[in-house]
């Protein structure tokens, strides 16, 4: 697959965003998801913020009251025999490893604005911070679907409560309207269709399950674009593949001639983050014509290799232009990054690969 | 709280029941759902059948594959140093003792006709048999509401894929219309309040949370009892209690002049399964008015504390006529019981312990 990275990557660094809060770092400006609105680009950010810590034994959580608007910060230290710290986005019980207690920062979204699409500049304030008790622990990965002149925003809610998929809308990307917790928890990684299928909207979305099953990308369909049912398993995780560990949506779905182009991420067991991509009916997208045995796009480059949490490429919104895909992506749960990819090739990925 | 058990009690035990299967046992006939439909007390039986093993050392995994119709069993032995085999229900691996990879047996839902609400008979065949594939492990839990002529029947689905909350309806408990899975996985428990309540129906449900959050009991609304958001959290486990573990819903909430009483089973971590009650708004649900302190119902009665899975009551399904609460249960996830209670006494013991 032939990827034209942007000469410009990374585009924004936590280095280009001024924290909120005072004795805070920005330790992340990554996983936008992506609206074209009037002349520009705008990148929605989920910007991480951490309490800064002169101790590297004393690590910190910030947990955001949403009532009160205040900012608590709890402190642990390393040598505690109780947790455990080896993974730096959390902090986790030693005898429940996958599970975690707090996160290291608080994300929130803020928007980066482009007239060219290459060169941005982050808003001075948040867009969405947190504004109920879901969301304690943050506001995560921002996807945006336009469906006439309204762009839907969902994003992940965390709080001890659990982890909820949220939507709000927005005509101005300055105001809001909150229209809730959409898909109850456990569940990240919803991507909306732009426009109806047979009289309804549809939605990828990606259930933790903890008894049994996968991390695997289910579909459901909807009235309203509030009220989720019908709901499908749709692709799976894939023993000995780049998606053997997890998957999840990454871009608003495309229609093509051929069927809706899904764009989405896949990790390895070790947290190695890749796209592929995969064709839905268009006019039954529970129906999955081809996927892609090979990713489209791998952590090659030195910001996609390095960073807080290395080797991601994780794409969550693009801007498509006849043949052209523009795709912004997080890289390494550090930056922004932006390539283009030709549309025409991925499906002739995925003819080949399928045949 | 004065609970009167009936003396028949167990109802229907798995002596009762014939099993569908040649070779199968039945272990299990238990947490039925219950409806008043014509002249008759039904109960929406989960009947769990068990492939016969002679030799204590194997253990048998049934599933089903509702495509080609066929049963296929999987064979284990006891010394298996990759699973484990304490929990009687359930095949798990050593390594992920939170989840499980097999069921011991198959559940599906059966129904049991009685006039008088204390004898009944177990029909011959199936009500509902896993039908698709996110039931090849079975469908367990039945609970059914009545709106106007029709009964929305919805069970846990359960599959490799996950376990997820599905539902039927039907105007004569002989066929079915299928609505689909309602709630994504992971989630059991759902209870669909009886009448819709400024304009939307509302349901209680209990999703199972991997990374963060506890087995808790959550509310969402629906335009059409397909399609469900607006999820709120509204009852959690509560430390050092009886509902300490996990707790869900239990029968269809009842409409009091007080409020909606909601009777719930809440289980200790060492899984001692009790009933006990909430009070939700009138208006709006999402307010809990009140929650009982100690239980209204705990397993006391030798078939409550004795089974395949014992110290369990387990309410499904009540009929209400006046001030009195008739309760159908499982007990010891082996057989059924019935009960009567006061709703006024519930509802003086929420007053008391909440004032």
């Amino acid at each position: 697959m032939k990827i034209e990275r942007f000469k410009e990557n990374p585009l924004i660094t936590p280095e280009d965003v001024k924290p909120l809060h005072e004795g805070y770092e920005v330790i992340g400006a990554f996983n936008g998801g992506v609206a074209k609105y009037k002349d520009e680009v705008l990148l929605l950010l989920r910007v991480a913020e951490r309490p800064i810590s002169e101790d590297p034994n004393v690590i910190k959580a910030p947990v955001y009251d949403p009532e009160t608007k205040t900012m608590e910060v709890l402190t642990f230290n390393r040598d505690d025999e109780t947790y455990d710290f080896e993974d730096p986005r959390m902090i986790r019980k030693k005898d429940r490893l996958d599970s975690f207690v707090y996160l290291t920062s608080l994300s929130y979204i803020r928007i980066a604005r482009s007239k060219d699409g290459h060169h941005f500049t982050v808003d001075e304030e948040a867009f969405l911070y947190p504004f109920n008790e879901y969301q304690t622990y943050g506001i995560e990965d921002a996807r945006c679907t336009q469906i006439g002149e309204t762009f839907y925003i969902n994003f992940s809610s965390v709080s001890p409560k659990g982890v909820c998929d949220s939507l709000v809308s927005t005509q101005d990307f300055q105001t809001y309207q909150d229209l809730g917790n959409i898909f109850a928890p456990e569940n990240k990684d919803v991507l909306i269709f732009p426009e109806k299928i047979n009289g309804k909207y549809y939605a990828l979305h990606r259930p933790s399950l903890k008894s049994i099953g996968n991390y695997d990308i289910w579909i459901a369909s909807s009235p309203d674009l509030v009220s989720w049912g019908n709901h499908h398993h749709l692709l799976g995780i894939r023993e000995n593949n780049w998606d053997s560990g997890r998957i999840g949506g990454g871009l608003v779905p495309i229609r093509t001639e051929q069927g809706w182009l899904v764009i989405y991420h896949g990790a390895t067991k070790e947290h190695r983050y890749c796209m592929g991509a995969a064709l839905l009916d268009l006019e039954n997208p529970t129906r999955v014509i081809a996927r892609s045995l090979q990713p489209i796009m791998e952590p090659e480059a030195d910001y996609e290799k390095n960073g807080f949490f290395g080797d991601v490429v994780f794409g969550c919104g693009g801007i498509q232009e006849e043949d052209q895909l523009t795709m912004y992506y997080g890289v390494a749960d550090t930056s922004m990054a932006g390539c283009t990819l030709s549309i025409s090739a991925i499906l002739q990925q995925l003819k080949e690969e399928n045949e």
